[in-house]
């Protein structure tokens, strides 16, 4: 009997009526003689009210307690799930993430699943039971309760789906599935049926939120194949896997954007060894994410270092950075938050000639300027000002004929 | 270092300016050199809001399911007391009945204590915290979690106080403490210092509701002191314990009334073995609680049996009896819901002569007639018309004297 996992968000378990929607798609998921485990996350809002509640009674709730006042939210889904199902008729269950052996590191509030042993569930599906586990918790050596972070009930079900030898894990969300470009830019992007781990990892890096990273990354490692689908109609969603044969499939996944990206530049930075580690260093130590780095071959000693970092981030990173930069013997240090990143996505690109001759002459074309260029396997990257952003995905997204299958 | 265990209910954690509150009475309770254990309810109508919702889902949601939907509720308030604590400077912990070690049986949502095992507590206890217990659950052999039912965290409380060799168990709910009889109906009435065991389970029998019986009995039966006070005020309240000594004490604890009650009466039924017998153990399989039994001599074979059970039983109970009493050839079923209960409570009263016509006398000055009796070595109740309930307690707490110290 093949196991399927399946993830529900909180946007699909808001409400008694979205669960019993829910419970008769899981119902449905077992007709074809399947077992089914159910990964759900909290109730629409409740995580967020809990976190008011804490920040009400303390200032610096401790990180202990936190996880496990937020972990009770995954435990009332779960509940609540576990009786729609029974009241249509079905036998199932419902674990915490404790009970359904869920162990992680004592990192509280971004712990990491080290181990899972399964036992108990396996036990249940053998007596006939849909499983319905508490997604964003595990339990750390101390019995102590523990959350996932960001991503955490989509980590949950893709680690459950490997360690139950799952045939696939289905995580269903309130989006149809992973398209080639955001539809509310380009009106007729295509929805991809299938996508490589890796070619996925990209597209969500760029912004289009579809699942997170994290939860690709287990599924990569392990080979897991995921599909993401919507829970609120039955269209056939993407499957993230890794058996598209590299060379027949096509280049070009998709065009990604993102719009929360600024700039930071520091002008005239000596030429030497140090400088440029010094600055990243300050910044990883101050927990702020840098995304595309660039620097410019040196000219009389001095060259010109800019790297981009999310747009909540550039006040603190650049608190962070003036300083060094200073110290460096830097010129100035300055910021552009006016940016946004549009991103071609494919894999084998960089083995196939002409893809980011073909990206520049688009976007020249549309008279678009490149601030910034970044290249990998897999993507190529431009910096472009944010108000053309748009023009831009739409250009590219005809230039590489992804509009037809 | 004499251990504390301290009972905070819902109506004491309604909210985060409640919970504040109750984080300085047990930081206080610390300053004496003492550790404290708390164990705290779920906030306000937190419970009332999960049964709810299970409902919506399900008409008749799963035991299991309900059990640990009900437990987050706890779990919330422990973990919020927790950082209220800490954020007060004090080193806390919260603890989830299965962590605080709480073994039950497998009887969902009125589950037993069997088994603590308090090593996490003591360990923590050790490492210089306050230990917030979440209330009203532990967990079975299967790891599964259960409710404890009513009163369940009072019994909470008062088990962990057993199992940890405090030195007494506080409870604190929105009464001052145990009254000689309602203030409300008894404007004079006196709060009681201390009371035994044995009375407090009479007094709350009959309706004097400050805390459930079950935690009573469990701290009668392993000698436990229990100081029932109010978590909004500093006034002292009432201690119930063993030590007190026969001779000595008051022999009238309190007058307890309870208006909750419907008299059904059994007409003609044939006074041979077995009649009275099969009618109760119907009644007990239907789970209605029967109080007050009275049965009369018999006349020509045949007698009155009379009961009484809750006002919401009644027709449950009409419904079990009748079929049962025709079966015995009983005439005739009848029931009277307007009826009331008032009871004189006392230790040592039946080895002191003249409580009972006391009662009776002070009731026949005010010319309310007695429509039952019912005795026990405490306690002298008498049935009479609802409407004469509070004309009768009052004139018996006159009678008693239980004005004065």
């Amino acid at each position: 009997m093949a196991i399927i996992v399946q993830k529900y968000g909180g946007s699909s378990v808001a409400d008694s009526d979205k669960i019993r929607n829910v419970a008769r798609r899981v119902i449905r998921a077992t007709e074809g003689g399947n077992d089914v485990v159910v990964v759900v996350s909290a109730m629409g809002k409740t995580t967020d009210n809990l976190i008011k509640l804490a920040h009400q009674i303390s200032d610096h709730p401790d990180e202990r307690e936190l996880d496990l006042l937020l972990s009770t939210g995954e435990v009332v889904s779960s509940a609540l799930m576990a009786m729609a199902i029974e009241s249509l008729g079905h036998k199932a269950i419902s674990l915490t993430g404790p009970q359904a052996g869920i162990r992680t590191d004592s990192s509280y509030s971004r712990a990491r699943i080290t181990r899972i042993s399964p036992s108990r569930i396996k036990g249940e599906l053998k007596r006939g039971k849909i499983v319905v586990v508490a997604g964003f918790q595990g339990i750390n050596r101390n019995f102590d309760v523990t959350t996932l972070g960001r991503g955490g009930s989509d980590t949950t079900a893709v680690a459950l789906a490997i360690s139950l030898k799952a045939q696939r894990c289905e995580i269903f969300t309130d989006v149809d599935g992973v398209y080639t470009a955001d539809p509310r830019i380009v009106p007729n992007a295509r929805k991809l049926e299938e996508i490589g781990y890796e070619e996925m990892l990209e597209m969500a890096s760029v912004g289009a939120k579809v699942m997170h990273n994290r939860a690709v990354e287990v599924g990569w490692v392990y080979g897991m194949p995921i599909l993401v689908a919507s829970s609120f109609n039955d269209n056939p969603g993407t499957l993230i896997h890794g058996g598209i044969p590299m060379e027949v499939r096509n280049k070009v996944s998709g065009i990604a954007h993102d719009l929360n990206v600024a700039k930071v530049t520091i002008v005239g930075i000596p030429d030497k060894p140090g400088t440029a580690s010094s600055i990243f260093q300050a910044l990883a130590d101050a927990g702020i994410s840098v995304d595309t780095i660039v620097q410019n071959i040196s000219a009389k000693g001095v060259t010109d270092l800019t790297f981009t970092v999310g747009q909540t981030d550039l006040n603190r990173a650049m608190e962070v950075v003036r300083p060094v930069a200073k110290s460096t013997g830097a010129n100035d240090c300055i910021s552009d938050s006016s940016v946004g990143k549009v991103s071609v996505i494919g894999s084998g690109m960089q083995t196939a000639p002409g893809y980011a001759a073909r990206m520049f002459k688009t976007l020249a074309e549309e008279n678009i300027n490149i601030e910034m260029i970044s290249t990998s396997e897999i993507k190529i990257t431009c910096i472009i000002k944010d108000e053309k952003v748009p023009q831009a995905v739409r250009a590219l997204h005809k230039a590489f004929d992804l509009e037809k299958v």
